[in-house]
């Protein structure tokens, strides 16, 4: 790993190194969809789009709709270029309000068409602030996660061992595991939105190396898992039932989108185009009055057993942070 | 109609005239939609519940899923008794905050599956207070909306009528049109809901007969208004295009439930009953990536003939309140 005081890049040369790493990955995962697809014979692929926004920056969206194993996908990076940061993204730092700053993400979404393949999201951003005077500000924030609708107990430690590997070492990936739990949850519900993952944000610990380290490697440790848990999952057979249960989950991710992610609601509200927010909505959802799973199938372990916060990797002799886990399981 | 200078009924007098309108108001709803399924040779009917809650009143929830017709229909009354009113209701009237108060609501929004038929919500509630000494306080709100998927002028007018005649003058049809027009809006899509029809809260106006006598015209006006446009467009024959303009269109339902609906989100935030809370969702609902209407159709109409405020009445001459108009059409 990069030593902790190795001095962090001029900011260009930061921004240029983050990029790179954004748009690589956006790259891979595309193709790594288009390839799945290929392999099942289907005749759809991701469709990228540029779209250049001047001085304000640039959005390439990228999206997979109706494929025969991906249902909907969209894999998007983008860079906003800004006179001033809007309040929201300064609350924890009022100092930085009205500088110029520049973001960059990239924020993925996979909704397979196969029940018994998981939804996937992940997210990666950099936030960077140009002040007239003094040392320029960074942070990085993101993390990945994974939605079943259908738990499989080898599925989720296959997941964390990745998340595990990406966070660096056990300390920071229980803080980030504890930290996408906390953060994924319908509380109307009693839920977790799935089994977790990853999730930091405002993130230098360490100083600038160290932190881009850690956004590497969860865009490196992201493909790989969740590829292998579609290997895993597509062939298996599925009829009317499981998708049934599929599209009755998929619901609750609605219900997270709209009425809980915070990237969701500032975008809507500061006024973003619509499509790229929305984009990750789920292809097709059902709700019905009080539905419930059938009693005799794997349906009904899904919440008690995979949504709600649990230990993975059985670090469970480590103490965790008191705070987290009460708040972790929306008592 | 009663003069405006008849005197309010003893508060529990009043509330059993309130409670005996919207439980008629159910029952009738109720039988209309069971007998549009008895028509079509539906199999399934209206499911009743009670949840009697004790001290904190009762849920009437009343469901209908999966009709030939109506495809989801949810038609709840509910008596809400507590011992202090939440910040929330009262945020107009901080007085009222930590009294008593009883809230009655017939709430109902039905989905029929036939594309060319619009989907419709009404609302009525009654809130009166029992504070400990002075007159009692109370309040109606209420109004009912109609989302279609294809656009019908005729049947605008046709609700727009209703609508005037349930609000029993010009002047308050065009004030409680132009709040329907506001409050149902997605500025994210810089869409109406719907066409529209009347929406009005607090309501007090000519002391309490007169205001009883409203909440009563529009529970009587909605039925015959909604079955007269369901018997033109049930019999219309619809295919895989219909139904998926639809299916895209209720996605605009979900989003405003989630985003923009107070009463949603107050009762998911107040921990109300969820199943009761989210009945009002679309049994099933698309989202596509820049999804378009074709352009050789009625869809493409949709939006900018019918899903922005409009005088469909052609009261045109009248004078509309500036600031209406102006956040109505959400520029």
């Amino acid at each position: 790993m990069t030593p902790s005081d190795a001095p962090a890049p001029a900011p260009e040369a930061a921004l240029d190194r983050v990029r790179s790493l954004l748009l690589q990955l956006q790259t891979d995962v595309i193709d790594a969809i288009d390839s799945v697809e290929r392999a099942a014979g289907s005749s759809v692929a991701v469709v990228r789009e540029h779209h250049a926004l001047g001085e304000r920056g640039e959005s390439r969206p990228a999206v997979l709709t109706g494929g025969l194993q991906i249902e909907k996908a969209a894999v998007n990076f983008s860079a906003s270029h800004g006179h001033a940061l809007p309040p929201a993204a300064t609350a924890r730092r009022p100092e930085l309000a009205g500088q110029p700053f520049t973001a960059l993400a990239t924020s993925l979404i996979i909704h397979p068409r196969n029940p018994w393949a998981p939804t996937t999201h992940l997210n990666l951003r950099y936030f960077s602030t140009r002040p007239a005077s003094g040392p320029p500000t960074w942070w990085f924030g993101g993390g990945f996660d994974l939605t079943p609708s259908y738990g499989f107990v080898e599925d989720c430690r296959l997941w964390h061992e990745a998340a595990r590997a990406a966070a660096g070492d056990d300390d920071t990936y229980v803080e980030l595991k504890d930290w996408c739990d906390r953060y994924f949850t319908l509380p109307h519900r009693g839920e977790t939105r799935g089994v977790g993952g990853l999730f930091f944000d405002d993130w230098i610990r360490g100083g600038w190396e160290p932190s881009f380290a850690l956004a590497e490697r969860v865009a490196q440790g992201f493909l790989p898992a969740y590829t292998a848990i579609l290997a895993r999952r597509l062939p298996m057979a599925y009829g009317e039932r499981e998708r049934d249960w599929q599209l009755h989950r998929r619901g609750r991710y609605v219900e997270f989108n709209l009425l809980q992610d915070r990237g969701t609601l500032y975008g809507l509200q500061s006024g973003r185009r619509v499509e790229s927010v929305l984009a990750s909505m789920p292809p097709l959802v059902a709700w019905t009055y009080q539905h419930t799973p059938p009693e005799d199938g794997p349906e009904a372990a899904l919440v008690p057993e995979f949504l709600r916060p649990r230990d993975w990797l059985q670090l469970g002799a480590r103490p965790q942070p008191e705070g987290a886990a009460a708040t972790a399981q929306g008592s």
